[in-house]
């Protein structure tokens, strides 16, 4: 049976040397400062900002909330987005994607500073993310993932460890991320031709295709940590992973759970780099 | 015994196409060019340099050298670039790396533009061969491992794909260029644990990782395609690859040599990305 590995744990713990941080910056008259922008108002971006709202008033980071109508032209978007560039109570600028067709993501993603660009939405960060620049910043869910085997003391030196899923939010930048820390990466999609047999040879399994409850019993090591990166809801309206859970957790090592995993780290790496952003900002 | 990819007959091939792509602009009256920029004169830097300017001569391509003094300063570096960068008779730049170090390649690659950066010099591109995004510029020698896979047609759809070396100059952005072409990639590197359990799985294979003949016939599966993109001399001083050439040839099905393999494809693909550059710029 594996050991769970705990995101709440992992954020608590996390937390607790941020809030230090925070406490530190304070007494040199600097609070950190967040805006999130969101353009209308989808309701499974709005349930991620108010998460984010409350663990950042928890940490003591300032969270600001710029709510802009549905019908915004492109033009006014990128105004406020150089509006918030300029705001110097503003450290990190966090942009809820998607965006309306109506605003190109692939113009308006060069506009954000490359400073305040907390979850990676800039081109110069991707660059970073690629190239193992730290002076950068990686996007928010695979640094909650990092976050997660560093508590739990996961060395990835010469690990196997494949990923499955190859996307720009998850598969792609972690992937580059576990090169970084010195893992042998393998990168796993829908076109793979014997999925199990790769997923099989891992010694850390990272679920992140967005398809619930995939990864099974028998597509998986004895004894390998898996990571579930999945948020999806199963048959019955249950909220899963990506990772056949009841299932996996008989053969597994280590096991994040869904809910209770990667998803509720992800708000604390958030605050974790809003933090770093003031940091960069502010001292000279 | 293997059959020989042959990088003279790709350059060949891909040559003539870029030809005829040559002439259909200069019978809009336009020439596509190419400044080569240099600082100092380092040798390596200048046979390849050499090479470069005759393919583009052959090719129809105006190819115009900027060497500058070892000296130079910083800013008036990014000046020259700049005058590059507004210069139209100009469609393509490339900077001869590594720049001396009084210049910082950190700063100044973001200087170049990324519509006239044809070797993925400015993160930019670097982030657009991340995503997938082709609109960019791939670099060089990544891009000539993928035209001799595609002029032997050899897909990579579904295949497993093993690279050895990670550099930012070929393992990394291969690796995302092989993912597009829906490869199941592994990267591979000196912290790899057991290499040639990882090489013997390749159904294609890369070496890539700056070492003489460090591939050795037991590390490769019978009938693999494997592709050689170093560049070392052996303990004779003669040219060779990361592959043991004459005896990972009796197992693989296909091979590329060195030399005659991947670098003399290189500058063909330097010529087709400034062509590239030159439509997007001379197109409305």
């Amino acid at each position: 049976m594996a050991d769970i590995l705990s995101g709440k744990e992992v954020a608590q713990a996390l937390g607790e040397r941020l809030k230090e941080e925070v406490e530190q910056l304070k007494s040199r008259g600097i609070t950190p400062g967040l805006a999130i922008v969101i353009v209308g108002d989808r309701s499974d971006s709005m349930s991620y900002i108010k998460g984010a709202q409350k663990r950042c008033g928890e940490l003591g980071i300032d969270c600001r909330l710029v709510q802009l109508p549905e019908n915004i032209s492109e033009k006014e978007f990128i105004s406020q987005i150089h509006q918030l560039n300029e705001d110097k109570s503003v450290h990190g600028i966090l942009v809820m994607r998607p965006l309306p067709t109506s605003i190109s993501e692939d113009r308006v993603k060069y506009e954000i500073s490359p400073l305040k660009d907390v979850d990676c939405f800039n081109p110069v960060n991707i660059a970073k993310v690629m190239s193992g620049d730290e002076k950068g910043f990686d996007p928010c869910t695979p640094s909650a993932v990092i976050e997660i085997l560093d508590h739990y003391g996961i060395d990835l030196t010469g690990k196997r460890a494949v990923i499955v899923g190859r996307s720009m939010v998850v598969g792609r930048p972690l992937a580059m991320m576990m090169l970084r820390r010195n893992a042998t990466v393998t990168i796993c999609h829908t076109k793979t031709v014997d999925l199990a047999k790769e997923t099989s040879r891992a010694e850390i399994l990272v679920a992140a295709a967005g398809k619930a409850k995939m990864i099974k019993k028998d597509m998986v090591a004895s004894g390998a940590v898996v990571i579930d990166v999945g948020i999806n809801f199963d048959e019955n309206g249950k909220l899963c992973g990506d990772v056949d859970f009841d299932a996996v957790k008989e053969v597994a090592g280590k096991i994040t759970p869904v809910p209770g995993g990667v998803g509720v780290v992800t708000s604390t790496v958030l605050a974790k780099h809003v933090i770093k952003a003031c940091k960069m900002q502010t001292e000279s």
